[in-house]
């Protein structure tokens, strides 16, 4: 897939990456975006969010501890990103834990338009209005096809999604990818997803077509750098796969990605 | 000691653990939790707080960098907490540090009925209005005697309360038990106690019975994982102690435990 | 030089390192303070702001993720901190990148006087007013003299200056020292500047006199630790840098400091 050059365009380009994202993830997001060869701006001031946004490549928008405020400065930034053109990235965390989450995420989708919405099974499900039974931040399970309820969503909502997962599914709707590369170790991982979003958006950012298949390019990277780290693991070691995880980002490079990446094409183009 | 049992519960059960922590210790405290087996759900937004803790099996109400808001989170979900009968943690962190702290941590107590205090011995003679050298949000040094004063705070609040030191102090005001597991690490590592806290809370999430022992059974675990990784360690290596804490966590089980547990009871039933 | 005692004197008299910071570096930086000896206090409650400048021995502010009310913080513990003679930091993240940022460090200026300033070049040449191109939050790049404006800086303010990079560069506007150790890593980490200024404040801290040459001292340590470590990875591994970044802060020492520091001293007093 051609959208694996990004991989060196990022190295090359270093986008700079708005995140406006939460106490929990923050180090490792900015730390993940490092090693992949991108600038993050970790802000969520409301006095400085159209400014930063307007620097930025793209804006990654994280509802893992969110409140009123940090909405408002989620808005402010999306619209920003909206006028000049450039990618958002939504990540609704939790979307469906609570009724707060709910609604600030219908607000949220509201106001901004979103290129991709990532999150994990769960997430999708409450976006999609599917009953699911996630667990506060964590995935959960559920009986739905995951990947029909991201296809309508997408469709939906005329946005990419990419669902987070043992296997990823990245879709407009109409053409639907599954990445089949990953590990375990990210469910054990705080913010694994989060950083799989950032990732998402520095791909975005240098993309200048095929957005879809630079989600894919993106969600392939990320989950084989995750795997190659847990091969190399003896045991259950979570602490090391987070340490091992960055220095597995700043290595990764195109060759490898083409040679490990287990992509599967499941429709054709409508 | 039965309550071992519950590492393997905690496995098989993945308790949702509601923390409303503080923005330095919140990513390891999460990592912690997941290593263990519990699902974190880290949230401190008002507008959620009595959804989030009526969701969760155990509320962990830690002080680190306390503002006005986030007690009135605390108050919030532990109230939620108390009203369904589900533990509730409270770490008071620095609460002898400064005197918004000490109104803040009487505040707290007055209106939540913790299962569990946890803290360092300078933290816990505050609570128990004992001077003490305490020095910021590290332990500091004193001359009373620290059983004595964990069995009168204990009987006072009608509390279990938790000592973290070299030697941990569990007790309830009748029966006491020291723990001699343990590492100077965990003096060396940012939001070591406020992991012990949220282990603690992991177990009381699980436990049907015996809140005392299971507190003493997360102590140990948590202690004698910091020991083993410490034996492992070559020099100084307070980096590499934190990264190996979670492995450690992720794989340490039940028989273990029970080889390498120092657990001593100091006094008798009354 | 002398100043490199200090490296022992923290370890030996803990100073207390009062932080306000972000929630991108909180963990890393207490991590490093606990690594060398010091003591942090992570807090910027309005409520207790005097109360905890009042008890440290230094006063560290940055703006990483700055708002109107963590402002007002650093206003009234840095104010404290001047009115009790004790040394402050400031460490303006991003400075120059966006208008708010320009304007609070510029009021945070008028009503504080810092003992230092630590920033890298783009923010640096911000407050010193020369046009740079930085990014974000990152160094940038530009053309003007570093040395010069830094210099013009320390003499403008009457305060010492000190600018991360390849070359780090600590004036007080006459004498002028440039630490040739460090590694490129650095650049890769998110908050190893935010660092850098936590540490200097702790030898600040302990320092009765000769504070220019304690910050030289400070720089020298911190970028040698980062140099050896940097010697013994393989290949790019930034987040094992990390890990053992904090593994060398809790060994390092006096003489491998004496042995290993390229320093270079290029003016006179005058």
């Amino acid at each position: 897939m051609k959208a694996y050059e990004l991989i060196e365009t990022i190295r090359i380009e270093n986008p700079l990456v708005h995140n406006i994202t939460n106490i929990v993830v923050a180090n490792d997001s900015a730390n993940g975006l490092l090693a992949i060869g991108a600038s993050p701006f970790m802000s969520s001031t409301l006095a400085e969010m159209e400014e930063v946004a307007a620097l930025a490549n793209v804006v990654v928008l994280n509802m893992g501890t969110l409140n009123d405020e940090q909405l408002r400065a989620m808005i402010i930034a999306g619209k920003k990103a909206n006028e000049l053109n450039k990618p958002v990235v939504v990540d609704p965390v939790g979307a469906g834990a609570t009724s707060y989450r709910r609604q600030a995420v219908k607000q949220l989708l509201s106001e901004v338009k979103p290129t991709l919405i990532r999150g994990n099974a769960g997430e999708i499900a409450a976006l999609a209005g599917v009953t699911w039974a996630a667990k506060g931040v964590d995935a959960g399970s559920g009986t739905g096809d995951v990947q029909k309820i991201a296809k309508q969503l997408a469709l939906k909502t005329q946005t990419l999604i990419a669902v987070s997962g043992e296997t990823d599914i990245i879709t407009n709707g109409q053409r639907t990818y599954l990445v089949h590369n990953g590990t375990s170790y990210f469910t054990k991982m705080t913010g694994a997803g989060c950083l799989h979003g950032c990732i998402c958006g520095a791909f975005l950012a240098v993309a200048e077509e095929n957005l879809l298949e630079s989600v894919v390019a993106a969600s392939t990277m990320y989950a084989l750098a995750g795997e190659l780290v847990a091969e190399q693991l003896n045991g259950l070691a979570v602490g090391s796969f987070r340490t091992y995880l960055l220095d597995q980002l700043s290595q990764i490079n195109e060759t490898i990605v083409r040679q490990r990446a287990k992509i599967e094409r499941v429709d054709e183009d409508e």
